[in-house]
């Protein structure tokens, strides 16, 4: 099989340098071209992240020398990734899109537009459907959820298919790289948790009830979210409680997690066996230890128990750059492939 | 009016010291005695804390060469404080009561029993009056809730009755220095939440409903705790939604924070006027910047908002040395004196 | 004694916040007009600062609602105090000093301008004297060194008086209120240490000379600085060995330390009477417990002891904000005040 | 070649369990058993750890089941790397050693001793012929020298080589795991610095000499040491000055530093090409992005310059786990392989 060439918009940022790591040495996919601001453009990559590569590691070879190029759309792109900022994505990724692309983007703008399917493969994949009836043919756009609606949502799916999830109050602690570079003043959070993330909460509260609906009205769940910054670099902890329809047992609870394996039909080449671990010890998860689980695609959920005002409560950790990020786009990208989506 | 010569137990630990810093100066008390472990007794305090005196600023001069006793009861200390490690403070709290004096306890051993006042003097300084009923005569106990519940239950009281609070779902977000000394190891909050405190969850789901009941039965109120470390110092931060049997709008429960000030009357000196500030800022309370409000007497609420599950939601913040421990057990001291329950 | 009325220019920085918090209910100094950026003018001062007021405590009343000015030169300011970036300071001081202000700079530069005065008041307060020479009458500029070098100089200041320091070897663990605000992204300091903040080496390799000579020609002294940011907010820590002409004993220099009072005769009003403290600590200093000493304009020396290569060793801790910036500008205007500069 | 199996003291501590890691795979080695405390003896290794595993990804596969054994001496044990603390390292390893063992050893206390060789592979390996001369017959012990020793040798040993080092000055920056673990309690580090670590700066004062020796006498190099504690997990920094006999250009020690590569020829598993890696970039190294170089076996030297002073200066940095402990003894071991001194 021959790779899919591919374009990563916003590369030189966060979650963009995390999407060019994923795919150095993807089976499927390889690097066609590199997008960024006009500042970066025309430089080679590894200058244009210079002082500010933040993923484990040097920046891939195959990519150093790659001049980056401007966000002008490109006819040979097939496959868009798009790490840009809220500020500019709309058009930039529907300019791609009617160039040919299907872009796979991480950015808010078009998530919760009604033809734009908001996808976590394990979850509803075959929302994807939805870009047949967009208006930015030839190409499309899916997006991927928001890095704590992803981490939340993974873990509710189970417990909802079987038992029907009605309320849910979710608080977050989320880690500095979410608010990507330079982000977050150290003088700001030193020592110290900011207890607001301006249009987080909306997001979490908002985007679950598409992605667990049918594709074409949202699910019936009513969230409350109340979300927290913490001087944490990498994963977003959250403790969750949750009001059913049909109360589950913490028995029948863990074994709904623990055997969650929905994707494993598909064989895609990022996408862990098991999406969920479900840790025994009553110290975790913890973002130190846990965020790197499964390459960073595996959210961990600890602390399962019994509630004392609604069904159930846990505590999860998502790895908001790979698992809300980088990765999410990339695993959307390849259940498209699969799925046939990519010509 | 002649000083009352007051013990503190536990001096040299970190709830300890907060008290001897309280204690300097005041109208009412004077440090006649400081008490701690076999290891620090017979040491000038200034020695026995040398290396870890966390109180900004010097060991007062006042206390500076007071020798350290051991905890063996003294039938002079008429009023003692106690900031005793729970594993050691049941007994020798009731050896000094038995000996004659009223003992202030931070610690959790007494705080449930049935004729042991468990008091936040703004919301249930009428059930000092159980110390009658008390089996350990001729003194007596009285304590001060957890530092994370003296936040909560502050929080609560002025929406409580007005309203009615039903059910409470709470996060904690809890600073290092509620574990005490060494507590925590640096290698494992580095960068890193830990999501578990052990028997914090059990006392902030029980001990509300006891102060906020009637002093024989406790209030009708379910709530849902989930406790977590982070790498602050000093505040602990929470999220907070509640459901109301009375569904007040936000104007309305703004209104009844803000007026909160029922100890007026008393003029106890350490009493802040408003023991609650209610912050219209989007991104406070935040524990650098508010852990300090009212020298730590004063719980900051922010983010009052309608809650879209239950009915309303808000994030506090409350200093657990403070308002949460030294602070609140001096506070209780006063108004027993003021009270008449010291002779 | 009428107070004078002074002016703060870059009052809504961070080290114009602390020279107005100073100035609240200083003895001889009374705040006139704030001044800021095109941004910050013709808004209240409290709004100004908004979400960025990094003292403790509040905005003193009175200046809250004081409205905002430009940096245009004001003919009525005769003390001005800047705390303005470098960036622009230059001709800024420069025409405030043409219309007849005496300006007392924290920025760099004029520092090693030849006429103008780089003055620490315990070390060469007779420098003073250079505004005479200046080009910009009937004004002037009178600068305090950079926040690293004060607290090096100071230190070195008497040892170098009896014993002729030659040479000299620091390496700087600084604080990240050093930088400014916004300043360093939390994302490159979390867990991390920066080892270079550009500029600051040489600042402290050329400065100490300058304020350590006759006025003319700078000191005899050889000084390799090596300059580190570490994740703490407040208090330059530096280890510090040094070269003399004269090998002192450790006791003859903690003598020399110790005595060190060279302003009392002068009764300034915020100069501390020993302006270093020389702790007997070996784990000290340390920039949490020892930052606010003397207010922050008292260094703390500690560890003083033979070096097996030089003479003497020693760790020594400088608030940069108080003692390195705020602090410094203050205690400059309020010896010439003293000298008869103002009038 | 049939694998040599191998004993591992301290096995649960920091240090141990790197040691554990490194071995997993080991083309030469394999774990034949595990010894720790009493209080670890007789569980599953697994279990021993548990919240306490500080090395990234799962306890390996291989030992996880391997019940820890007491360190009694094993006759059986030929090879045995010892992570034991200081407090009980000196007669436990003896023991082994008389048993018949080679030990290779991370403590201190055997370290100075005449016959002990302290060895740096690429810096004096010939050391290792003091073996021969010990009293610890039939069996031997060779030591690794301290963490930060370790990065200072390394990196001084091309200069000293053809410039000859005679003075240096060292402040170093060291992180938290250096002190083992429970090690640094956070409320003593939290936004601090710590300026003293008992014992490491005469370490890294005596211990150079000796290794950069002929094995007979010392070195004739003086050296100043100041050891502080910084909030960083894993790398310690330093800033280093070097006065040598014959002055160096910058280019000169660029180059002399760039091409050292005295291991190539032994071929041994873990020892990288190239032990030193200087870094072009200004703001380099730093402890997040280059402690994990060479799989922590790389020392990072950055800011290579002139120095007013001495001759050269510049910052470094070593993983202390891994080239300052852990990889230091594994390779120790596997160069005493390679030249016959394990039979």
């Amino acid at each position: 099989m021959k790779k899919i060439r591919v374009a990563v918009l916003g590369a030189t940022g966060i979650v963009g340098q995390r999407i060019v790591a994923r795919l150095e040495n993807h089976p499927w996919f390889e690097i066609g071209a590199l997008c960024a601001s006009e500042e970066s453009a025309g430089r080679r990559f590894e200058e244009a992240v210079e002082g500010r590569w933040r993923v484990p590691g040097d920046v891939p070879a195959g990519v150093r020398d790659m001049i980056v190029r401007d966000c002008r759309p490109d006819p040979e792109a097939r496959v868009v990734f798009s790490a840009l900022d809220a500020a500019m994505a709309g058009p930039v990724e529907e300019a791609f899109a009617r160039c040919g692309a299907l872009v796979f983007s991480n950015a808010k703008n078009h998530r919760m537009a009604e033809s734009v399917p908001l996808v976590i493969p394990e979850v509803n994949g075959e929302h994807l459907r939805l870009i047949e009836r967009q208006k930015f043919a030839p190409g499309g756009v899916v997006t991927n959820p928001n890095c704590s609606t992803a981490g939340l949502v993974l873990a509710l799916a189970p417990l909802h298919r079987r038992f029907v999830a009605k309320r849910v109050f979710v608080t977050t602690m989320q880690a500095l790289s979410g608010a990507g570079y330079p982000g977050v003043p150290a003088l700001d959070i030193a020592g110290n948790v900011l207890p607001h993330i301006p249009g987080e909460e909306e997001k979490m509260e908002a985007e679950p009830r598409k992605i667990l609906g049918d594709g074409m009205s949202p699910a019936d769940i009513r969230i409350s979210a109340q979300c927290n910054r913490v001087a944490t670099t990498e994963g977003h902890l959250m403790t969750v409680a949750v009001e059913f329809d049909k109360k589950p047992s913490r028995e029948d609870a863990a074994e709904a997690i623990s055997s969650f394996a929905p994707l494993r039909a598909w064989r895609l080449p990022t996408a862990p066996e098991f999406p969920l671990f479900l840790h025994g010890n009553a110290d975790r998860p913890q973002p130190m230890l846990d965020a790197g689980r499964g390459g960073g695609m595996t959210v961990t959920i600890g602390r399962l128990r019994a509630d004392p005002v609604f069904d159930l409560r846990f505590t999860l950790l998502v790895n908001n750059l790979v698992r809300g990020a980088a990765g999410a786009a990339v695993l959307n990208a390849e259940l498209a492939v699969a799925m046939g989506y990519v010509q």
